[in-house]
């Protein structure tokens, strides 16, 4: 890889926590369903339901809080009080509301790689959601494009890649999803350094053969990214 | 106004039905609650809670569910039956579902305008459910760029015209709504053409004097732009 024109950063759970708020908000709904059926059956059919839904409604907030008002009413056969409902909407609205904290080490890293490269955003979800959160994050700053998509495939990069007439090989994208934020580029000749989270939801993981030898990059945290560039000819 | 670059066009309720959608199941919505409030009460009731969580929900058909869910739960004071949430959840996805049919002459006007201009959708919305209307009307390929923007201001299109290298002078922007896709591009030097829906939603409304002249064009239906196209001066 010769030196980088642009980075690319994923936003939820790369940038800020995302999917503990998810885990937190599928907790209280675990509960308040617990008088119908047992955790792990309230669990599966929930993820059944946003599978299901997931065409329909694709990734965000307000599509899983649909999905989860469908799934209390199957597991309660309609039974389901209003004040549980009701319950439901205000997990939504808290979730909306939550504060976008960035994660340790996001501003350093971000601050090292501002001047030295052009940066941006690529995150799938919620066009309204998302704006809202890189708003409320306070990092809107660093980054010269932003660009919220609606799934993240080989396909929906290479169209991003053509729009700003950016060489893959000069590309750089940095996340915590392999299916989403890693192997899709390297398909294209990308560049890609994963970040894990400390948890991934279901539907975003892939298994990898942990004896090969990879063609990308992991760390530990965020924070490694400056030394990782110093180290790579990224910069030449 | 000289030579026009680029005709960018609204897409709901410009290029295809969108807010019948809306006025059909709010029918629906208003029946299931009748025998808890008069009909005129249920509607007040349902706008302001949309108005009330635009902020955190955005425009769309998710929010608009969530927005029915949370009314039927207040008029009812949580009394509402299962079989009515369901109710407003499988009308929500009849909704997603629909068939994207294009108004009329809108191929013909679309067809007329290829190949003379660039062309572009500057559409507002939920993204997910934007990029499958697009789709599914089976336009998508009259168009150079495709925006989905979460709102429609002066400065959102100020950001798309840097974004594309567009002067407003040589852009025209075509659409139902005065709010949202006329009086913004005035205000940029910008060209619009009005074409009246024939209902439009409470919120986007705006009073405009009538007996002033006015400096934008209003057209009873898109079939009549190649007329107005030759007629002006867009194409010397």
């Amino acid at each position: 890889m010769k030196r980088l024109n642009m980075i690319a950063f994923d936003a939820d759970d790369t940038l800020w926590h995302n999917e503990t708020l998810f885990r937190v908000t599928q907790d209280k709904f675990r509960d308040l369903l617990l008088p119908y059926h047992d955790a792990e059956w309230i669990d599966k059919k929930l993820y059944e339901t946003e599978m299901r839904n997931l065409a329909l409604f694709g990734y965000g907030i307000k599509g899983f809080t649909l999905s989860m008002i469908e799934t209390a009413l199957e597991l309660s056969e309609n039974r389901i009080g209003g004040d549980v409902i009701q319950s439901l909407l205000d997990a939504a609205k808290e979730m909306l509301r939550a504060p976008v904290e960035p994660l340790p080490h996001v501003k350093d890293a971000l601050d090292y790689c501002r001047g030295r490269f052009d940066l941006m955003i690529i995150t799938k979800g919620d066009l309204f959601d998302q704006e809202s959160k890189i708003a409320r994050s306070g990092l809107d700053e660093y980054f010269k494009h932003i660009e919220i998509v609606s799934e993240k495939n080989a396909g929906v990069y290479r169209d991003l890649l053509d729009k700003y007439e950016l060489d893959p090989k000069h590309f750089l994208m940095i996340g915590n999803s392999l299916k989403s934020d890693v192997l899709p580029l390297l398909e294209l000749g990308a560049g890609a350094v994963h970040i894990p989270y400390h948890t991934t939801w279901q539907h975003e993981h892939v298994e990898v053969d942990e004896s090969e030898s990879k063609p990308y990059h992991t760390l530990e945290h965020i924070g490694l990214l400056p030394a990782l560039i110093e180290e790579s000819a990224w910069m030449e």
